[in-house]
């Protein structure tokens, strides 16, 4: 604790004095709605803070962002509601809380997936459709772009302005955040995202992370496909996903190998995760009140994420009778109707301030979707996770934390109010989950930097030298033969091949002038004989 | 250079706060002798005020090492003079100096290199041999254990005393450094040590660089076979190369890519080239009269290393010719007889502040044989260079340096005085030259932490949790079939060969039947005509 403390405080000075360094660059910000703002935002602050002029691209409706707007705005109008978006995210959600059997669920997914797409991709459209906007961002003299890429406008708007770029996200789909930078994923200990693997895979999980590979193939072309038309419409030229990505410059991506499971990496990825955590600040008074009448059996933290406070009833019933078995006072985060059978211990709040309660040292548990800031704040501060996977990389996420024996995973479909009890008792009584999640909290927190000042650092390295060219592997100028030396293989398989047809036809030939001879001078009674 | 020295003052006030959160931990060094040693005796000490013990195992008999200890040493009685070790080194050089077609060259060097890297297993038997030392090394409860690996001792060492280990160096030949941590190095674009290809290469060098890859198989383990034999031996199990290596926890390579060439790596790889690279400090009075003397035209810094200070007097005329001809005073550490020919402008001196003498505005150019330590000197000095380089990595180096238009490589056995005064007026009067070591020195030179802080941290952190063992690849449990997913791919193919057997056999069953039915129906005359 000492050393944590002494080490942020070394941390900051640090921070404090380079913005004296800072020049001042221009930096044109082209972020994605929802939980993916959470963290950007941070770094948005921090940059903004260190004298740049930062100018963030928002559409005017969004759920996210553009609140509390301390950095330079700029909106563009849109063609839907709020409730439009709204609905698309919960028809998004109510297809992963729908229990149906394979192959239904997963073209389920896929189509409502591609349907929330259209509605990122048709700000995208807005932004290109607005004249003012478009006149602003040409005739302003950015030095560089920072883009969430998830949904692609990002990257098409950089190509477009002829901007170095640098992406700052969690992942996409596909492995495509590895396969645009060149690096290799080999799919023997790389498991894919969805697959719900771990690195130590047996011969069929191997079999199956292969398979997967080849369905990526098919999977992300069409799930792009509208994002590249429009794309390949804007820039005039044909684009294919790899070429509008392998331009960025860095990838800041919200990993950290304490969680993620070690593998190759490119020397212009830079790893973040945990950009989210920040030093636990003392409770507002109505929590502080809370914590402390929880005893000593402290609190549990529960909490679906930003984008889901309300669940079905049916569900909320069950949940609400599983933290009934425990001796915990459970702040739980949820909007929906109150389940009828809510037990004393258990408190419902519209907001909670999570990175704090998780910091509280009277904190035994944390319930969670498992979405990677959370899980970050459940490792920064050291808390045992249950989790309860909803969408996108959560599933990957809670096996993940499982996977290190620092958490329990539960199916929230086909989950039972017993099994949710068990794990919850579990996580908080068995002082294997406590050791090992403290584990990798240490190794996690111990680092020469914090990551947010760590970006920080990569973004203004590309605004100070128009890009990173010298990151930028040779390999984007080969194609996939070349690339594999498939080219290299043939051509010394063949030189191996004529070499051993030569030798053979030498030999035969030799073979022949032996017998001949031999024939000749053995044999010439029979030659006579004719 | 306002920029660089705030950043120099930022980090010097974090890294002074540092020190206050170092517990002290327990450290045994076992390093490699000659240039090797410059960089890491720079660690050692600083790991030494940061408050740990550090013992540096040494042999009674070595060039650099056993100077100015400030740091805790422990050495070892050896069965060779130090007139045993030059010879040994002059042998060595001996043989990259003389011009011999190919192959003899390569088996020439190949067999001195062999009998020099004997000198250093004898070394490591020595230690092992020395009732002491064992006793001491055993009893001492060491935290981690910091090795130059190249000679192999401190490996077998740490894997003797079951000690985390992190390694410190340059590099393995045949890349082992890379193959050891599984980190992929795809043969297209990553060009293998000694081919001097650059990134970009042509097919016929692609096939040059996979043939000499395949050699390799045999070189490395041939070169290490007596060194694999006493590890072995002192470990009592059959050990490989990998199994020795692959241990590690923390590989801290003296690499930057700006320099290198840009290649996958893996995440407990830690590159720190340039950890040598100190701030320029006052020149002494003799250098700072002669710099100060050179007027207008400024000077030329010239060295062969700290291993090589003399050379066969034919070739030293033909330098010293070269030399007259530049208007630049030249400063020569070289310590043999001077040449008849030594021109006015050619100071010979048998020591230099090198790096203080490339940091002083007046330096133009700099002459060096392009060992890394050397090379990063000039690079953070932003000097143009004339590479000559004689052994080791450092025809690649000077290869590197070439390909970023930052320098210009002389072949010191072929060159004529010519050519050595071209290369030396154009890399001086050719503002390119100037500019691109510019443009490479400021991105060398912006980085978030400083490579020796960065370096201190990793030792820190093996030491504080017993390794890394969280940055292990799961990999190093798949063996080579398993690793490149060969038995996955022979199982799919075998499926789909077997669906397709079974397709085909059921199509000719159906047709058969189908013919069958026909043949029954339409041609009845001509059963019954039988």
């Amino acid at each position: 604790m000492t050393f944590r403390l002494c080490y942020l405080l070394a941390a900051s000075i640090f921070i404090l004095l380079i913005p004296g360094l800072s020049e001042g660059g221009k930096l044109l910000v082209v972020p994605m709605d929802g939980s993916h703002w959470l963290s950007m935002k941070q770094l948005v602050l921090k940059l903004m803070d260190r004298g740049h002029e930062v100018v963030v691209l928002i559409p005017e409706v969004s759920w996210q962002m553009g609140k509390g707007q301390s950095y330079t705005v700029k909106t563009y109008p849109v063609d839907y509601t709020l409730e439009d978006l709204d609905n698309s995210f919960a028809e998004y959600l109510s297809v992963h809380l729908n229990s149906q059997p394979f192959p239904m669920n997963a073209l389920a997914l896929y189509n409502v997936s591609k349907r929330t797409f259209g509605v990122f991709l048709s700000q995208c459209n807005n932004i290109f459709r607005s004249t003012e906007i478009m006149q602003y961002l040409n005739q302003s003299d950015f030095d560089a772009l920072l883009t969430d890429p998830i949904a692609l406008c990002g990257a098409t708007l950089a190509n477009y302005l002829s901007l170095p770029f640098i992406f700052f996200m969690r992942g996409f789909p596909c492995s495509l955040h590895y396969d645009a930078p060149q690096c290799p994923s080999p799919l023997s200990y790389v498991p894919r995202l969805f697959t719900f693997n771990s690195d130590n895979m047996t011969f069929f999980q191997r079999v199956e992370n292969a398979l997967i590979a080849l369905l990526e193939l098919v999977y992300c072309n069409g799930f792009y496909e509208e994002g590249l038309k429009f794309s390949s419409q804007i820039l005039q030229r044909d684009v294919s996903l790899l070429d509008l990505l392998n331009g960025a410059s860095i990838w800041l991506l919200r990993y950290d190998f304490v969680f993620e499971y070690v593998r190759p990496v490119m020397p212009n990825m830079v790893f973040i995760g945990g950009i989210n955590c920040a030093q636990g600040k003392p409770l507002p008074k109505e929590f502080e009140a809370i914590v402390n009448a929880s005893g000593e059996h402290g609190i549990v933290v529960f909490s679906l994420g930003s984008m889901v406070s309300d669940i079905p009833m049916k569900k909320a019933r069950e949940i609400a009778d599983a933290l009934g078995s425990v001796p915990q006072t459970v702040l739980w985060r949820y909007t929906g109707k109150v389940p009828s059978n809510l037990p004393q211990n258990v408190k419902l709040v519209k907001w909670l301030p999570q990175n704090d309660l998780l910091a509280h040292p009277k904190t035994r548990a944390f319930i969670t979707h498992g979405g990677s800031h959370g899980v970050y704040e459940g490792i920064c501060n050291a808390v045992p996770m249950v989790l309860m996977p909803l969408f996108g990389d959560q599933m990957d996420n809670a096996k993940r934390v499982e996977s290190r024996g620092a958490g329990l995973t539960l199916n929230i479909l086909e989950m039972t109010s017993e099994d949710m009890s068990n794990a919850l008792k579990t996580v908080i009584n068995d002082k294997k989950y406590k050791e090992n999640i403290k584990r990798l909290s240490e190794l996690h927190l111990d680092r020469p930097i914090h990551p947010l000042d760590l970006a920080v650092h990569w973004v203004e390295f590309v605004m100070r030298h128009k890009g990173a060219p010298h990151l930028r592997p040779a390999a984007h100028d080969l194609n996939w033969i070349q690339y594999h030396s498939l080219d290299v293989i043939a051509f010394l398989l063949a030189v191996v091949l004529l070499s051993l047809f030569i030798s053979f036809k030498c030999c035969m030939f030799c073979c022949r002038r032996c017998c001949f001879k031999k024939g000749r001078t053995s044999k010439p009674a029979k030659s006579k004989s004719h």
